[in-house]
């Protein structure tokens, strides 16, 4: 068990020991871009503060914390000598607040959908604990993930979606759903990052083999109600552990044919698997009803990899024309899992409506590409001081203006947030704000607060929010910029 | 908590019923690739083994993991309808084997040098659990991340480390250790993580803010002795929160003075901050003997911000000519950990030593790019099955040769690693392995086994073992290259 004191950089510790005595001091934290610097679409997907909030600050520091996280800090400076750590501090956390750490956290709620500069929590300490506004900063910052995940996720449904529009009927628009499917579980550096991401993704999708993902969702998030999927599958391992390709397809489908499967077709020779061994095998399936097959490639160039596994399969097992002029297989899919990325995405579905085939018959499977190949810096998040109330109570905005980085500016003040006539979450100085309800809601008060909502409940917002908004919004309200121009020309 | 059953791709789950019968089943993992292909430097130290295995291999399956996971898949397939799961093969892992999951897990120690291609664990089940050979596979993988950030790590300290040889009097070569600080705490996924990155860097240095990784090591890993090492520093927060930068590089200096501190120096403007600011506060900090201020940047082109920084240093605090002709600055350093990563680190090191300062006044903070900007492609791991006994007795030895990418072949048969003379680990097929000491050493064995070694010990073997093998080798014994040579003539 780490000690809870050591959930945060080093320096934290010191910082009690320097900021000044203040009656009140708030930070904030922000996305500072839009995904990639895309300036076509600004969105973000908002998600994950709740866990962070429950696993973390809902935790109450014993003494033994205490004694814990004093004695590694007794050797943590230089040449293994006493680094400050405010003991005295913690004791009365301890002592005099039933060890809830003294701070109030309020955020947006997960679902809502906002625009780069917009706080998506703020952080308010007072009196003797002021010292202690951004002590947190290193567990909040996490947010940047599951948003990051899940503003990805959602950023690919729409270029799915698109193709769907051009290719697919109606009525069987519901596949879009478990388009994207995440493979990601392995390419995760532990399996924290791979609830955490994974549960990301299924706000935007159903289809996921991150099985612990997809469990966490349902049984701490969901009352228990399912939200991923997956098909039964093979992997190059089984492939080889049968003499044949022949004889391991011909298991899969004694075992599995009465339903989706997917066998993976690269394990020798992929033209071969496709051209020769599918044919003979296909007999024995068309014995059985309501199967469906997926054709897996998982090495070469993917769109012609796709394409091969499509024509492959239409020789197969055949096609027909929809209403779109688009052709659909019969009982056979593809699921591309190698190389996948946004750009690959567009990319292999170009290719495949130029070539005649409907979008829904192809399935992306994402591995390291969704939920690990993004940064911090993806939408270069951070959090800053906002706001100071000093010790003789006079009230002063604080803002980071670095001459040498604008894009690195903070905003200055206390904030609030509300939605503007269309839906745009707007930030307002507080107390310069229009009537409407408050976004910035209490996460935790010095303790915890109740933070139900149904994941089902969360997907329906987020993908409300998401289709109503515009691609493009600026959040930062007349009166704000004017402060914010102000700070900039008021530079220290 | 998360059902031990999900901790795993959900198509694993399928798997039980595919494989065919066999007595034995042996699958490995390995590093297919160098770091980011690096063909003139091949090695890869490999660490994080324990971890994986302490976690979530020792862990027995209970009768309620059990129903956890049955409940789970009985609704994970397609349109929410049953998923395969091997009720029946679990339900015997507890009634007959007390619930440890039926598997031997070798693998390298940790602190081993090697190159591409070397397996670093193996997996063997058997008879009824011969299927469940891959059900690992999933967390196995993950050893990626641990050691791709532990070469990453140890390949920018040779980097510094000639930069030392130049610049630096060998007395004052103890530096090194603290040359690359972990700033990559927040810019993490999870706390899970901060600490398993975060550790495989204190394999290479010393210095490190992700203050979890530090405990973790200090007190599960290495009997309480301290590894990791900070020095007390403002952030933005700090200085923005009195009234001028002086008055808080004055607090600083106040409260740290007597010992290694450090600013951040952007907060409005950084030019100013060294040419006004930092000239006014420095009569009162000479005050102090044993005071050491480092400067930090973080904004700007990282290069030209510390040369400013040195040069502004140089004129306020003084420097030395060291007997390799290099400045050494007096009671003052530079650290930059803004936009840090290997190639910056390289023309930073260069301009500062072309500007005659030694490498020894400059530490380098790296916060995503050290422990998260890496993936599991950097050196692209993989898992294969290679070995099976089938039920009739006969032995096969099996791998993936898929012709649409030679890259991703597999090495077939049973495989000793063995050090040859020059203390290279190289893979022999089993039974044709010379004298001398296996390096694939038993992990976990049909349950746990004691995995008992000092993290200082692990850190001088790393040490030694990078220092000593070639930065390049080929690790494939002539006999293993044969048997590949002939599985990939035949090629089902």
């Amino acid at each position: 068990m780490i000690p809870i004191g050591v959930l945060t950089d080093s320096y934290k510790a010191s910082h009690p020991f320097l900021y000044p005595p203040a009656k009140e001091r708030v930070a904030y934290g922000e996305f500072r871009c839009s995904f990639e610097r895309d300036l076509t679409d600004q969105r973000i997907l908002f998600y994950g503060m709740r866990y962070i909030v429950e696993k973390y600050l809902e935790r109450r520091w014993t003494q033994s914390d205490l004694e814990d996280s004093c004695s590694f800090f007794s050797t943590h400076n230089v040449g293994y000598g006493a680094y400050p750590f405010p003991r005295e501090l913690f004791q009365r956390i301890i002592d005099e607040h039933d060890g809830w750490f003294p701070i109030k956290v309020t955020g947006l709620s997960e679902g809502e959908v906002i625009y780069p500069h917009t706080p998506v929590y703020t952080v308010t300490a007072t009196e003797e604990f002021a010292g202690l506004v951004t002590w947190m900063e290193t567990l909040l910052t996490m947010v940047w993930y599951p948003t990051t995940v899940a503003t990805l996720s959602r950023r690919i449904r729409d270029l799915i979606e698109v193709a769907f529009h051009q290719s697919v009927e109606l009525e069987m628009h519901y596949l879009l759903d478990s388009r994207l499917h995440d493979f990601g579980f392995r390419g995760c550096t532990c399996v924290e990052q791979a609830i955490i991401g994974g549960t990301a993704h299924l706000l935007s999708f159903t289809g996921t083999d991150t099985a612990a993902a997809a469990a966490h969702v349902q049984f701490h998030l969901n009352e228990g109600r399912p939200v991923g999927q997956s098909i039964p599958a093979t992997e190059h391992s089984v492939m080889t552990a049968f003499g044949s390709e022949r004889e391991a397809i011909l298991q899969t489908m004694e075992q599995f044919g009465d339903g989706a499967f997917a066998c993976v077709m690269d394990s020798y020779d992929y033209a071969n698997a496709l051209e020769v061994v599918l044919p003979t095998v296909i007999e024995s399936f068309k014995l059985k009803s309501g199967g469906f097959m997926v054709l897996r490639p998982d090495s070469g160039d993917s769109l012609q990899a796709v394409l091969d596994a499509l024509v492959a399969a239409d020789r197969v097992f055949g096609s027909d024309v929809n209403s779109l002029g688009f052709k659909v297989l019969r009982g056979c899919g593809v699921v591309q899992g190698d190389g996948i990325d946004y750009n690959q995405i567009q990319r292999i579905i170009e290719g495949v409506l130029s070539s005649g085939y409907s979008a829904q018959n192809v399935v992306f499977g994402m591995g390291s590409n969704l939920l690990h190949k993004i940064h911090r810096d993806t939408m270069s998040f951070a959090t800053k001081l906002s706001f100071v109330r000093d010790a003789d109570g006079a009230s002063r905005d604080v803002c980071k203006t670095p001459k040498t980085d604008v894009q690195k500016f903070s905003l200055p003040g206390l904030f609030s947030v509300k939605k503007n006539a269309i839906g745009v979450p707007m930030v307002h100085p507080l107390g310069q704000e229009p009537e409407g309800p408050e976004l910035l809601q209490v996460y935790y008060d010095h303790g915890p607060v109740t933070l139900k909502r149904s994941f089902d409940d969360i997907r329906k917002t987020a993908m409300a929010n998401w289709e109503r908004l515009p691609k493009v919004a600026d959040p930062i309200s007349p009166a704000l910029k004017e402060k914010i121009k102000l700070a900039t020309a008021n530079r220290h």
